[in-house]
């Protein structure tokens, strides 16, 4: 006996059609017309698109970060996630100075289960990436189900590789069908407006944008493709915000490059003028990269249509405005960086793409479910709705309305950076593996139900 | 009772699944695991990728070009199509001087009815827009289901239009949910330097090229971009060639404008010493675009690969060398331009981009079938294999190998311009709507099985 | 006995230098410290520099259009000119419908002759391109020295030329040493967008500029250069407005081709918010192609700056705007196209170039003189302050200051399109071949007094 | 009584003039036609081309490199350098670990004085960039004269440094008048590719190239110019060989940034398979970056000729193929870097560039002279043939021929890399502040005779 999902509209990353979906032992069995229902549970879906459940790929959950730690666990925002239509996300795990890999994963393998309501993966986000670091590559994509490694070109003195160390990383991931991302800004150029800005008494919120100046991402971002193309390897850039850094992709694309990039919900319908909002409220939007001018964001929705751009991302990494984000006060360089995302993702999207006109219902699948399982190694099993995967669905009512609020949301942080913006569509059912974690507004699912997926090698030939 | 493909592995423009498929009254109805054959005609799989039927929306069937005509009429055609894998066609009805489209569509009708083997739609190629052809537009697109004007910006003296009536017609299709489509090169430039050619006694098939250079291909296609560009219109470029007239789409594109680009798979793996052929042989590689130099191949693969462009058309256009070809003898102008290529357009892409790594699965379909049927208004009918969709559908075994050659080919034609190409991947059977039409090398179909089918109205809101 | 401009700075297109310069018989045949004064007349040019005599090389005197006539003839028309430092003018003879080139040459010499004074040449504004008249071309070159002829890409059902026109003209043109210039817009398409516009009653100023958008003259600009390219002859674009054109030159001339752009100072200083004037004030910007909106002012100053354009050409065309213009009141395309603009030409450049800082002194000298000297031919005699050539010299004042108006100027028009303008910089003394022709605000020279100057054949190797 | 120099045709960056020139104590006082002879030595240039000295930025004489020294120093690299017609260095002065810029600096002024045949300036070569030496960056501009600093972002673990120090040297260097010259290869990268090759036992020359590849360059190049253009700072890009680099200089300055590019005979004219001459000869072609593909070279002519880039200097940096080259027998790291071209440098332009139309006079005296001295603070006292100007002039015969060839040279070198090029002009005469050095093939002048020349700050506001 089965679930059967009946009156959608199935999407994928290419085709949208009136079906029914059942679902046995939690994966696809059949998509059909009229399938017959005796002996299932049936869901109705009618007036619904049945979407693949969300896959996000830049989460940050139950991390520390200087002095303090994300306010969302595994619990809370996979929770969250699982209200947004989300049912898996590749969190990083944070390698430190001084530990290996395989412990830095045990860690966060300890952080996510029991917790975790949803599925996820892990990309590895290296923090010294010494020799010996380097060396756990292989057996990490083998044994550990763990393809990506993410490496930081800003953040000088801390998590900041090296130009020798980032093409080795890139030579050696690319010879073992592994996948570097890279967090691409240049930390040194930074590094001295920062201090600049600090020694002449510039310390409000707005500093910590006018010191990553988008030209700082662009050249970080070219460089990076450079010694990919060199090395031979793939690439993906994390959260790209600005044209400076998108057009780089693009021209790289276009000389048959393996270059993939991400942006995130915050760089499309934010922007800098957020940082000019009254008192500390700035600090909200302090993230790295930071917000830009707004007319990057029609450049990165030019992107996004055209596939120069693969992944939309949350870069969910969330702090407290009381007491944490407060922490930078009277210095832009103390508050900790980042945003609460990971609910929102899909529905920013939705609104702002699918219901205003600028992208399809299948680019719409492609950019929050389809492209980063392919790229991360989780497809077939993640990322469609098809034969034989995972039954990771979102029942997504278009004409349900919303209005994105701290109020609302079930992430556990005190503000939302998209309060108040009112969003069509939203997800009726979400079920994982078959089984309804999200009924309406009611969590049906259980902490702890989310299981760890391993990563295959790099291999996404049609993106 | 129905029919059932079992054991094969399903491939859409985005996913590959391994998955059954049951096909009830000429409609897929369920994709699933292992369903039930009991009452069903089955047809096996096994090893074999199911792609949805080809859509060639390029062909040029029982068209008199020149004082001859066409070797391949529609019975021929459609049944050499059909060994290729493609099931629908998108055939170019030739309207002639002093007629209307009404009339032209009435013949084109009346060619193919009772001898299409495959299911066919038909673009207007129109040879006089004049004001009342240009009002016919609308009610074609309502009531014809005919939705896409071909308009020629070479062919001086002849087909040739200005570019005011290009930019108005490509207002009037915008505005009615019509697609155009240019023949982009610059005639003007092209009739000098023909004339300049024959006076000076260059006489031979490869003055055809050198008169009508990459320049003129690149120049026509910007041109009709911007003029789409302020027409608020989106623009369909067949057969594109070249370097200089792809750059220009993705320029376009790169600033969000609808523009589609369609090549074909001679520009692929043919090239300018084609027409260096001892003899006359050359002439078999006459047509319009020529041939171009080598290096514009992989500029071409790379556009492909990144959907810069989408299509991969035939540009079926078959002459015997015998007695047609041989018309221009001493003069390269009276040599029937086209060549043919209905049969192996799907055989080139699959070998030479599939199985040598260009590109993947996904794209392939895509490329061969899903963008075509969205652009042109039959997808979902036609495009995919979906749930609803028709059961148009490729049993194609990757492991066959081929020779292309006019010796063994289905066309009505004494050549195959890819004469001698080792090919792996062929068509195990074909279905369209259900009924097999090709079983290995045979034809089970019957000619004039083929249906007219509708082109709705433009909104390929995903490509 | 000799003229002796002492204690000034000559500037020529590279150098700077403080000199004496000594004239005879109205050459430069001494530059030199300290020249003995003794038997010469002295002319004071402390605190100034000298500059080449200005070459405009795009004037339309005495000239008609849509029944009415330039408000400029070759006696007010240069006498302005002379005011703002300009010494030469190349004016375009008009071909009309029906005449050959040598007739219509012999009326505007005739225009000219004893009125001009200022030196003159001219370039062909072919009206009609027929066999015949392109047959002229050599003739023109060898024995009149004419030696540059412009086409028209707009002005459909009138000046218009189609493809293959232009395509001959140029390859003629390239095989005679000649130059062709461009009018680049693409007239077919503003025709209907006029008609529309009229048809829907909008019939003010404004009407002008949005019925030419920049994309029309950015495509034909590019037209243009690949019809250069193929016919593989130089080409030469008049009044580039705009980014879509410009890009379009710096694109070609990346690939060494020899294309060169001409600006105008209205397009660096005026934009299209001067149709947005009160009541029909637009109408006095009313020329074509039209103002822009202000972000390309920063393109073509960058243009001029990396001479990626290497010309600043006033397109002097001046019609009043009591009477002239107003013939327009309720019908935009009856205002008379142009603008009086051949007197402050070198001021706009070098107050908002060179006094603001945007461009040096050296470019300045290029831009206004040399280059233009050097494209038509005119070159050494004119363009330079060199020993052997014309003693074109203008003592200009950095220091004066004026405000730009009709009240004062020279020119015989009602209106001045930079009313209000301060500008800084001035010529002090302006001499034509040794003679002072303007002494501060005094006009010096005599009606007349202008001669023919003969263009060379086309090699401007350095450009 | 001074030199008269007659019946020459003078040429400068802009202008080519029949005119005598009047040399009175070093300088050049008078430009005119039939200057007098009475009472002045007189030198008959007739037939000739009258140049600016050759101002050459980019040498190394008489400096160490891992363990050797160039086999020219002062005396013979400044008397080779007068044969072809250079008459002002400006050399590196090479600032070594735990030294002082002020000390470096007088140890070149050692170096130079009583041996430089012609006049000279210095960068600073800067091999420790350490915060008190950034600081002594404004006493080297003001009291020194010395006003470009180069920094290496190649050789890792030696000069490199990193994206911090060039940042704040190149904010540094932009608020006091200094220019920062970078020499662009990512070192990191090439450290790698190096052990990697060395390990694997690829040891002969050619793989220097293999290791330094161009996508090398091309990424430095981008990232120096963000630098740049964050620090608000012009930049000099030295020898630049390839379209990947050079483009990236185009693009800033298509952006209105204020950044130069400089590349060498060799890049011109050598390629690749120089490396591929058998034995040990591609030895004499190791250099940093190293020759390219030989299609590059088009494109770095496209540049010159477009002043997209606007030097041309020799990078000269003897060492003799026995002995010195050799040390790198069987490991091509330890072949010392460079090549001997201070000789060739104006002879290679002209044969290849004006000879061979590829560009004109004025361009040949702006990329060999006068851009050199403008962008090095030494204009107008260098640079150009004007009145108040140093009489550095090549008195060039363009009919004259000669084979270039080690056994004709003037360097104290064992091998020429230009060997047996035959090349049309040549000097005839070269005087250094009037006095004639060079007369024929004979050196008059004498070691010791060069002086210092101070740079001024940087102000290039024309390039």
């Amino acid at each position: 006996m089965g679930t059967l999902i009946r009156g959608g509209t199935v999407v994928t990353a290419s085709d949208v059609m009136k079906a029914d979906v059942l679902i046995e032992n939690g994966i696809v069995t059949h998509i059909g017309e009229r399938i017959l229902s005796i002996g299932h549970e049936t869901i109705d879906a009618s007036n619904c698109y049945l979407f693949p459940g969300g896959v996000d790929p830049h989460t940050h959950l139950d991390m520390p970060f200087g002095g303090t730690i994300t306010a969302d666990d595994f619990q809370t925002g996979t929770i969250a996630a699982a209200f947004g239509g989300t049912t898996t996300i590749v969190d990083f795990a944070l390698h430190e100075k001084g530990s290996t890999l395989a412990d830095s994963l045990r860690t966060w393998h300890a952080k996510a289960e029991g917790k975790a309501a949803i599925d996820y993966g892990f990309h590895m986000m290296v923090g010294d990436m010494r020799e010996e670091v380097m060396n756990e590559i292989p057996a990490m994509v083998e044994k550990e189900g763990v393809m990506s490694f993410k490496v930081f070109m800003a953040y000088k003195n801390n998590l900041q590789v090296d130009d020798e160390t980032l093409f080795r990383v890139l030579r050696m991931a690319g010879q073992n069908g592994a996948l570097v991302q890279v967090h691409a800004e240049n930390g040194d150029v930074i590094d001295v407006l920062v201090r600049e800005a600090l020694a002449s008494g510039q310390t409000e919120p707005r500093y910590h944008a006018l010191t990553r100046p988008p030209e700082a991402e662009g050249e970080a971002t070219a460089r990076a493709i450079r010694l990919a193309e060199i090395a031979g390897a793939p690439l993906y850039v994390v959260h790209v915000t600005c044209a400076h850094a998108a057009d780089q992709i693009s021209e790289a694309r276009k000389r048959g490059l393996p270059i993939y990039g991400e942006t995130c919900p915050q760089y499309l319908v934010c922007d800098y003028t957020d940082y000019e909002r009254p008192g500390f409220e700035g600090a909200k939007y302090v993230m790295s990269p930071p917000l830009r001018d707004q007319w990057h964001q029609e450049v990165l929705w030019n992107k996004l249509k055209n596939m120069e751009m693969h992944v939309l991302g949350s870069d969910q990494c969330s702090f407290n405005y009381r007491e944490q984000k407060e922490l930078g006060l009277g210095d832009f360089t103390k508050i900790p960086n980042g945003a609460p995302t990971i609910e929102d993702r899909m529905s920013i999207l939705y609104h702002f793409g699918v219901h205003e006109g600028r992208i399809g219902l299948s680019k719409f699948v492609a950019l929050t479910s389809t492209n980063a399982a392919k790229l991360f190694g989780l497809y077939p099993q993640k990322g469609t709705i098809a034969v034989g995967s995972d039954a990771d669905i979102v029942v997504w009512d278009p004409s349900a309305e919303r209005t994105l609020s701290a109020e609302t949301h079930h992430m556990n942080v005190d503000y939302n950076p998209f309060e108040g913006m009112k969003v069509s569509g939203l997800p009726r059912y979400v079920l994982l593996r078959g089984e309804t974690i999200v009924n309406h507004d009611r969590f049906t699912g259980r902490p702890g139900m989310g299981q760890f997926v391993r990563g295959q090698r790099f291999s996404p030939v049609d993106l």
